[in-house]
């Protein structure tokens, strides 16, 4: 058994690679939903939704987020309500957001939601958002506080993020099944997503850090930062803004308390020697994987998850 | 000013006639509600869209509900989660339920609904729903008791109906306006829709049979049987299945307590003699006109919204 824990597109083209070279149905996906929005009273989950479709053969491989080949009519009927479409959510994008809004306003928790939403696309993995508690991430920048879609998606991520709030996380509980999962799989794997934005809010989860921290399983991520930038989206800077360097050791200094291998690419192997110490939270440091992490192909994808497997059964 | 009672394809058509030969401002129309609708947990209300579609030339006219070049790729994807897909709902056509259900959840009426949606299509005239209650129109058939659209769309009224039911009617109240728009009128036009399921739920709400029968308003009806058949649907027989003859007389003897003008079709005209004593309610009968009333193009709709305002003066 293992668990994966994701968040957006890094994640999603990981664990297309790892479903490839791994039996689905011993894996389990804990999602950031830290990003979940609602337009025009729709609940959107992008990042449930984005490791969906990749995991469904359905992802528009291009831009990352939503069904390929999509259209967008309703979204350009729906402007003329007042309604802003800068969220750009295609037709049938949206009809899964209208059956997740469908199911939750019937009283089935998000996690209920998304277990039924995923057995539709024969996803063959099972995926559990982090909480069924309301949590959102929003971005304190020059600008003020942002809605974090807000901050990513309409202002592109333009600005200083001064900080950055887990909105509801006080309050919220692990749903069924995160913490089980977390305490009884073989492996703990993070995806090459944003720490702070992705896999921030994921943590942020009463419990969760805690049971990472005390879990037998062995506890590997695989760095979102190669050479000091981040494969895709802000992360590099949103790290500066933070105070800290972007660089894969900022990932070991980040999951310090409960990493036991970090995988980093090949151009940042001079980097191994000084990471190795840092982490030291069961003792012994950090071990730490070499190897090519740039997902361009199935070839690579499948490659990188075989590698992280055998650091697995290391 | 002019209230017309509307209910479907055959209030939108005459609709289209009155708006080009008199002043939408001055002109309110009161629409049924019964045959509204949950799908997919977007609230729908078709005779509310259909005549703000054909207003705002928007309508397609061959299938008569919708929107002119719709596409249908929310619905075939949300067949996937399991839903039923018969009532078929176009991508720009769901935009406007989207908002309706957006409105109503933020707490809007669906009279506040209508208005936001009417004036965001450009629609110059005042339309109203009936009632901002809940009333749902049910058709008892050989087959049980049914919803309206199980009954109209996906059995395409087949069947034997034993019952017409307004659910809700009993506590719903008609909608701010409603009363006033019917007792402060010229004229109150009852357009050739199905007196049955589209005027029916409009009578059924506590005050409108009244108001109808108080008001000083001359209330005038087109009727939509025409030869001893509807014009469109099932209305001719449904009203035999209720005991009814269908011919422009079982019209007038549905609204006889409120009804002073009758406007039967040329193919009737055999029919003038034997309706005129049948409308007692404010003494003396009814008054017959005759003229062509098949509304196969725009001049043959202007045309006839003619002849009902001349009698309206007269």
């Amino acid at each position: 058994m293992i668990t994966v824990l994701a968040g957006g597109v890094g994640a999603a083209r990981f664990l297309q690679g790892l479903l490839a070279v791994h039996r689905p149905s011993d894996i389990t996906i804990i999602s950031n939903v830290g990003d979940d929005a609602e337009f025009f009273g729709l609940h959107v989950s992008p990042d449930i939704d984005i490791v969906l479709y990749h995991l469904a053969g359905l992802s528009d491989d291009e831009q990352g987020f939503g069904i390929r080949g999509d259209t967008y009519n309703v979204l350009d009927a729906i402007a003329r309500y007042g309604y802003d479409t800068w969220f750009r959510l295609g037709d049938r994008d949206l009809a899964t957001c209208i059956t997740r809004t469908d199911l939750l306003r019937r009283g089935r928790s998000l996690s209920e939601a998304t277990a039924e939403i995923a057995s539709a696309l024969l996803v063959p993995a099972r995926i559990i958002p982090v909480t069924d508690d309301p949590l959102r991430t929003k971005i304190r920048t020059d600008e003020g506080m942002l809605d974090f879609q807000d901050f990513f998606v309409r202002r592109r991520t333009e600005g200083h993020t001064r900080e950055v709030i887990f909105d509801g996380a006080q309050g919220a509980r692990p749903a069924p099944g995160v913490i089980d999962a977390i305490m009884d799989a073989e492996a703990i794997i993070l995806t090459p997503s944003n720490p702070l934005v992705s896999i921030g809010p994921i943590l942020s989860i009463a419990g969760i850090r805690d049971a990472l921290q005390k879990t037998p399983a062995k506890v590997i991520a695989v760095s979102p930062i190669v050479g000091g930038k981040a494969l895709k989206g802000p992360a590099d800077r949103m790290l500066r803004d933070q105070g800290m360097e972007p660089s894969a050791g900022a990932i070991a200094k980040l999951y310090k308390d409960f990493l036991d291998v970090l995988v980093i690419d090949n151009v940042d192997s001079k980097l191994k020697a000084q990471i190795e110490p840092l982490g030291d939270a069961r003792g012994g440091g950090v071990e730490v994987i070499v190897t090519d992490t740039i997902m361009v192909s199935m070839e690579k994808k499948a490659a990188l998850a075989r590698t992280v497997l055998k650091a697995v059964a290391a």
